[in-house]
């Protein structure tokens, strides 16, 4: 009896609206080969704003649909999510592969500071869970962390207030702590962020090194799809598919912009 | 036989989250006699970036929970869900009283002009319903009516931004093309804008009456309790009961602000 060494299943991928996409960009690029089914819970978005009872129950219920779906491995492409949901989903569905991003941008983080002083940004949510000083602290115990909340980087993002003076304000006067506390690295614990990227650095100066989680991820998954997932060596088309809680028609206008030349053909509403 | 004169039944009221207990709070003074439940959505909260679609779905499974706790009339303290789902809930429940807050926002500001020029602020998904323009010139069809989707506003209130230089340059920047409209009035068709009232104020000038459609709701459901609805005159006790989606503590911290001296004891927390 030889072992199955490919499996043509696709890999799932989550987020909270459309700030995963960036993720799947990511990942898509990376393996040509894979299969993967994006599902955006767009009608509840955001999740960074609410209970972390509240985000367990819609990750168990995402990662379900996922499931049903027939997906080898989930990757929780929210941050919120991955702080809050993936223990509960971990006990919920034990042989699912589960990945969240906030491992790999701590592993990120930690390859690229030199001074050993680190800066966490997210969701109200994300950074009252602690999971990125509790993550970091766990992977080197001298690391120091400052951690900040900024619940309006998300409606300044969404809205393309990217390039504004007021954005700016806004921008300096949240991460003014950060400024104080000498970092030289900031991980950019939001999906949301990338877009805001150049007015934090501006902020922050130039001697800051900002992590986006994104490509950690993929080398994290790479590692996966050689260890507890099987690849894809089917030879067949990979497909992509979309589900969202809210209107297809919407989501597909603003996830053009964040996919790039990854197609966007199939997009489906599914109600959770 | 005589017909019944009184009804304790409580007075439903929802909103996506707590800018409805504004309305709430002007209703249990206004009625010291009637009992009320609030539901709030806060785990779905906001509204006002979803689609039509999915609003509607909300705003039926808010009223079907309302009535299995035996209301005898809905109030939709939310616009959004005044504007997009009570042409479904009316079709869905014919019997049940339902009251949304545009129609008496919309009489409340053809008392208040004088130029028959008005103004109408709201989320992007009211804005886009046409509901307010389209009533506005259903009472009066020489109405010139200007409005403006405001999707900043919501995040800006709920995170507390309401006296800073970056709030004022956005609610500028957002209402320039309202400057140049010359209304008299202008509605402010969500429940969170009242606390950035001073800064609209100041952006518009003093010659611009703002309207918030709180007292109108209660003139209207005023009207209704001697109309369709029988007020309460049991002499018993009025109870308020409070219903969130997400949350119960967060919600009490944050509602006590808003409900000033009407009591909050009871707060549950219910899954939709």
């Amino acid at each position: 009896m030889t072992l199955p060494t490919s499996d043509a299943r696709p890999i799932g991928i989550f987020d909270s609206g459309v700030g995963g996409l960036t993720v799947l960009r990511t990942l898509a690029r990376r393996f040509p080969q894979e299969s993967f089914i994006y599902l955006g819970d767009t009608a509840r978005v955001p999740y960074g704003t609410k209970s972390p009872r509240t985000v367990e129950r819609y990750t168990l219920q995402v990662a379900d649909h996922l499931q049903r779906h027939g997906v080898k491995g989930v990757v929780a492409a929210c941050n919120t999510a991955s702080a809050l949901g993936l223990g509960a989903l971990r006990a919920h569905q034990p042989k699912l592969p589960v990945q969240g991003v906030i491992v790999p941008g701590c592993r990120s983080a930690l390859n690229v500071t030199q001074t050993g002083r680190v800066g966490v940004i997210g969701t109200r949510a994300t950074i009252s869970s602690g999971a990125y000083r509790t993550t970091l602290n766990l992977l080197n115990p001298t690391i120091e962390v400052s951690d900040i909340a900024c619940p309006l980087f998300v409606p300044l993002a969404e809205e393309g207030w990217t390039h504004h003076a007021a954005t700016e304000m806004i921008v300096r006067e949240t991460l003014t702590p950060l400024l104080d506390s000498d970092i030289d690295t900031l991980i950019l614990g939001c999906t949301h962020y990338p877009v805001l990227k150049e007015v934090i650095q501006k902020v922050m100066g130039e001697g800051v090194m900002l992590v986006d989680s994104a490509e950690a991820v993929a080398d994290e998954l790479e590692q996966r799809l050689s260890d507890t997932i099987l690849p894809n060596h089917s030879g067949a088309e990979r497909t992509i598919l979309y589900l969202v809680t809210d209107e297809a028609a919407r989501f597909a206008s603003v996830a053009r912009r964040f996919l790039e030349e990854i197609p966007l053909e199939q997009v489906e509403m599914v109600d959770l």
